[in-house]
């Protein structure tokens, strides 16, 4: 099969790469479509340590289920068109995390095209039958590319409670801090993209969100003119975290989602001072994600920048690390 | 009067120096004993811009109310012995913070011995009455220049739901790490110490706390086998923080009371991967304090090292630098 596979000599397109080898209680899934995350990005870059097939934002269809499963699994899954949730857990009784309902931090855990396990970018992708959600017939492909990057917005609101009075801060306008907008916007009223690029910020505009232009981040103060209750850290750059707490009231939070912006020298007295929760946030649950789009209460679509075919998958990964660029579409 | 006056050139034990003038709602309070804060040592240090008169663990004797006051808050402060909260807020309708109870918080505060307000190492101090607590009688000096420290540890209980069957590690054996262990094993069964110190770690244990001694932090592991729900950074270190990442389980809290602890050149990412809580904390509610240690539930004299007559506030400052030493106590 076609597959990208990124090894130290770089990002290579192979032809005949082998498929999945079947595994017990995990389904073959064919990939119709997938998106290109930061994430990947970084793993080119080495970041991660990483080697294998990339790609963990798709949808596909599921084409086998290996292992002894139940006719009810099996018709709820077999020549579906699902998403699946990236973290393949242990799921045994004697791991902590498993028994205690986070396998997505198992420590046994491999983490499709990031940890341990080959991704999506390739024409067949394997995953665990119970990480895997069914797509709605009214959900494209188009939005269920973005159910993975959504679901890992509403884990803020598995963290924290957000009140739906409380005014909320996205700082950055790319691909992270477009999204955390619409789903926090969802049953928030103050909440506010802070970013540095005009047609980004309008197009949250477009979308029913406020938005604030940040001219000169040392200066910069909150568009509600006291500090926000809570900011969302989606720059992607090192001194995100520093302006966040600048931002961020007293016993206020700070959603710390990439990890670029936690590398720095910061000086991080302010929140003992303030006492500011930072919290850090990663993977989230995809049926609430799902839902959104169904009821179309998020509109994602926008978002797409540019749309490959996957034999053009290098070109798309070119693309895709322009800056300005949103999502890149890959089709199989 | 006599103050401990710190000014740019240095620690003054001054004979002359005026008393604190008389403010609307305020009392006069004589002081009877105070005790040394690593805060203090970090403004001699020059750390914390503030120039005054320090001290802000303190117990002393209401001898004056200023302003109009009903008789019955008269009655229930004058001539009696009290401790003070350290911050003064602005208490005004229209402060944000006062009006949505954070006083500890208003921008417009002022704090004893710290910023903006002369503090308790002298003859007299001057507070607002609303920051005063009457101690119970069986609650001797010795053990009530502890219930401000000891309020800031209960301010991670205000701030954390900590359920008892969880396991916390307390980083550091000092006079923090020392109060925070007592604190939190109130309702804690797995509340362990974890320090350099024998000694240190010693007296914890006569307290009935665990204790675990630290030998080498890069390959220290958490003693529960499995890394802690909880850590309390009390190490008062720069890579306490670091090392406090290293022992909390995904997912879990880490408690950061120390600014110093928070201004080294750290690797964040963790926070991110794990979805690590990081809780700035710092000053926390008196009456849970002043009734631990009317119940005799925790039991601070031990943490004693030294007595000064005020006479000798200099020499007490030399002798609370020295390492090993906890807490050192100014006698009026
Ligand atoms: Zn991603
Ligand atoms: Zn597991
Ligand atoms: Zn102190
Ligand atoms: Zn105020």
């Amino acid at each position: 099969m076609r597959a990208l596979n990124y090894q130290d000599h770089g990002l290579v397109l192979e032809r005949d790469y082998p498929r999945p080898t079947p595994v017990e209680g995990e389904a073959l899934i064919r990939v119709t479509q997938a998106g290109i995350c930061n994430t990947d990005l970084e793993i080119v870059q080495g970041y991660m340590g990483f080697h294998g097939v990339l790609g963990h934002e798709f949808v596909g269809v599921v084409e086998e289920i290996y292992g002894e499963i139940t006719l009810d699994q099996y018709n709820a899954l077999y020549g579906k068109r699902v998403v699946g949730e990236i973290n393949a857990a242990c799921n045994r009784y004697t791991c902590y995390y498993c028994r205690n309902g986070m396998p997505t931090h198992c420590p046994q855990r491999t983490t499709l095209g990031i940890d341990k396990r080959d991704g999506a970018f390739a024409d067949y992708v394997q995953l665990p039958i119970e990480n895997l959600h069914v797509v709605p017939d009214t959900v494209s492909d188009d939005e269920a590319i973005f159910v993975e990057p959504l679901a890992a917005n509403f884990e803020i609101l598995e963290q924290v409670h957000l009140r739906p009075t409380e005014t909320v801060l996205v700082l950055g306008d790319g691909k992270m801090g477009q999204l955390a907008a619409q789903v926090l916007a969802l049953n928030g009223e103050k909440v506010i993209m802070v970013g540095k690029h005009k047609e980004k910020l309008a197009l949250a505009s477009q979308q029913g969100i406020n938005t604030c232009l940040l001219t000169d981040p040392e200066t910069f103060a909150s568009p509600f003119g006291r500090r926000a209750d809570v900011v969302i850290e989606c720059t992607g750059s090192e001194q995100g975290l520093q302006m966040a707490l600048r931002l961020v009231r007293p016993r206020g939070t700070v959603i710390l989602k990439s990890t670029v912006a936690a590398t720095s020298n910061l000086h991080l007295a302010p929140i003992v001072i303030d006492e500011i929760r930072v919290q850090g946030s990663r993977c989230g649950p995809f049926p609430p994600a799902l839902q959104a789009l169904k009821r179309k209460m998020v509109n994602v679509k926008p978002l797409i920048s540019a749309r490959y075919s996957f034999d053009q998958a290098l070109e798309a990964f070119e693309h895709a690390k322009q800056p300005g660029t949103l999502k890149v579409v890959l089709t199989m």
